[in-house]
């Protein structure tokens, strides 16, 4: 039996923390430690008025403050740290961990706050020192990144000699009633989304202006939804991890609205990341935005549809061509109604808190830095399924899929 | 020859600065005081370059600071003050003239800053204060306010017995090449124009969501423009002082994307007014907008096309129905060839300065609080016409102008 440390307090915190909760056999104990004690006392007073789980602590920590967050680690010392706070924080948390001695896990690679690059180098350049500390840090175990990279991984595992062709695709079929909000923090959405598309093909990143690659795919049981190329984190890693990928490309949904209202905010300079002086205070235009939106938090109550995310998947199985689907469908409603926050915080947090089992229970070890499918997909998967997102798979996609030859 | 004080160093003040100038043999010398004096050092610099015109000081001041003010009144004496600053400054600086003994005019009626709520109650209530000082306060004399009362006057003055029905048209058929900016302060743009609706007929308001009535408007030399009805200061005053107005209406041109940005603005909460706490500081969201849209004044510079601003009007002469329009139209190029500034704040600051010398040669007096509508309409509209905004008329108006029966 285990205690981790959950860093952040906001929707995926949320979910993971009521994961956990549910798993008593894994997670004997656990404290939610976030800038603001108040959020994360919230947390912990709804576990244990829904669950009957008494055995959440909780502490303010500012987790870009190195000393404060390791004298903290020691005085609780987890086995494992879930960071589910902002990516701007991945480096002072894996610095505070390597200084306590206690390994660590997060959903999302560090991005500098004054450029939104993403990209695995700054957190990959741990690899040594956890691997001489002898210590485990697993690299973006939410959804995307995480379990379309463990899907991809089962996918080589299974039904795969070579992988060719990989399109990770993510639709969100939801509706939460705002006239616009973002479903994860505001600004680390924007930043992504924003920036120039990328993808892999051929041996190099091809880079395209956004949402400059349009297709409508066809999503199960949600039908065909306007997808757009862009770059997300997990291509760096996966076309690392399969050689043999001769493409990678990530696609995301997006209504015409929220594309309106996208280009509305980059218009009038509300999505710039650089301060600006207003009445004599720095502002980041991008934060206070942030500030002026809905909470993603609020966004549950009244959410309607689902999620579908998946891998499409195109190679080479017993020297005949093979394609294969695999993804999960998860309702917004239904995320809701078990841990108060809507399906995008759950299917992050839901494989936040599968990956943390996996390497409390021994599933995954290693020391060094770790991306999710380095590991063995099937007891991941297995338990996927088992705490809330289920997934499905089948063999021969459908032409919407529109694979090249 | 006299002296005057203009306070503000945006557009309109450097068009009014730059007006002044131009006619020694009235303004012989006058004063630009502003907040940030290097923004009216600017102008002065620019005025003694262009136009040889030495007789510029400027001052800093904050306008709703009364005792500074008055200070600074009683230390230069001016014969007038042209207050071309923010509307929420009238009540400061209309006491900072009473404590000193001077006259006043303006170009946009108070607003109080937490309440988006345009009328002329507050000025008017200074009535009986500037009567019995022996002063003049004249109000709203811009272009709309300002000019549209003054062709009313006219219209009521030469061709009318009795008006029954005005309409005051204001198209901007310009193009500054920005995606989204706004011709003036953005700050109260938006505040007027986000507000509902709100016309005059039957001897009340009528009060409409906003952009709720649309209709395309034929303008001269420009064409069709998509018009909508919106609240404007001086139906409150023209239906005050032409109380056989049976409806008086306001409206204003809005392109298809400028309304779309304006949408957005408000969906993500940009447009409010209230303050919002943003990492310790309180932030008004519109406030904040102002700082990051581009500035109304760097508009100039590539502003290609026109505005075309006047009244429709319906009613009664010698017994028999009578239909008029006057209007004048302002190339903005041209108004910033000459002033350095584009057409709206042309538009504003040339009427701004032709009010000033009808005041100060005496055509217009009186000791109390007047809108412009209550003096001569002759002299101000033959001195307008020289200062840089000829106006057009026609008896009988074409049927775009959709009058009812």
């Amino acid at each position: 039996m285990s205690k981790v440390m959950i860093i952040g307090a906001g929707g995926v915190a949320r979910v993971a923390a009521f994961k956990c909760a549910e798993h008593p056999e894994v997670f004997e104990s656990f404290m939610i430690a976030s800038r603001t004690v108040s959020k994360c006392d919230r947390i912990a007073a709804d576990i244990e008025k829904e669950l009957g789980y008494a055995n959440v602590t909780t502490a303010a920590i500012d987790a870009e403050d190195v000393p404060a967050l390791t004298a903290l680690l020691n005085e609780y010392r987890p086995d494992l740290v879930m960071h589910l706070a902002l990516p701007y924080q991945d480096l002072t948390i894996m610095d505070a961990c390597l200084n306590a001695g206690i390994s660590y896990l997060d959903t999302a690679n560090y991005e500098p706050k004054e450029e939104a690059k993403f990209e695995y180098g700054h957190q990959w350049a741990y690899q040594q020192k956890f691997k001489d500390a002898g210590l485990t840090a697993i690299l973006g175990c939410g959804f995307d990144p995480g379990v379309t990279q463990v899907f991809t991984a089962y996918a080589a595992k299974h039904h795969f000699d070579e992988i060719h062709y990989l399109d990770i695709v993510d639709a969100n079929a939801g509706d939460h009633g705002k006239a616009f909000a973002t479903n994860f923090n505001p600004e680390i959405n924007i930043r992504e989304i924003t920036q120039n598309g990328k993808y892999w093909e051929n041996g190099e990143w091809v880079e395209i202006p956004p949402f400059s690659i349009r297709k409508d795919l066809n999503y199960p049981d949600v039908g065909p939804k306007a997808s757009y190329v862009l770059f997300h984190e997990e291509l760096e890693s996966l076309v690392k991890n399969f050689p043999t990928i001769k493409r990678a490309r990530f696609w995301m949904t997006f209504g015409d609205e929220y594309l309106t209202h996208l280009r509305v905010i980059e218009n009038i300079g509300m999505a710039g990341i650089q301060p600006v002086m207003h009445k004599g205070v720095e502002i980041i235009p991008l934060e206070f935005l942030k500030t002026v939106l809905p909470d993603p938090g609020s966004l549950g109550e009244n959410y309607v549809g689902q999620t579908s995310i998946g891998c499409r998947i195109k190679g080479i199985k017993d020297g005949k061509d093979q394609t294969y689907y695999i993804w999960n469908n998860c309702q917004h409603a239904q995320a809701y109604k078990e841990t108060g926050a809507q399906g995008v915080s759950y299917t992050t947090g839901v494989p936040a808190m599968t990956g943390a089992m996996m390497f409390l229970t021994g599933e995954w070890a290693g020391a060094g830095v770790f991306n999710v499918e380095e590991f063995n997909p099937d007891p991941f998967l297995k338990k996927l399924a088992e705490h809330g997102l289920p997934w499905r798979e089948k063999l021969g996609v459908d032409t919407e899929m529109e694979y090249p030859d």
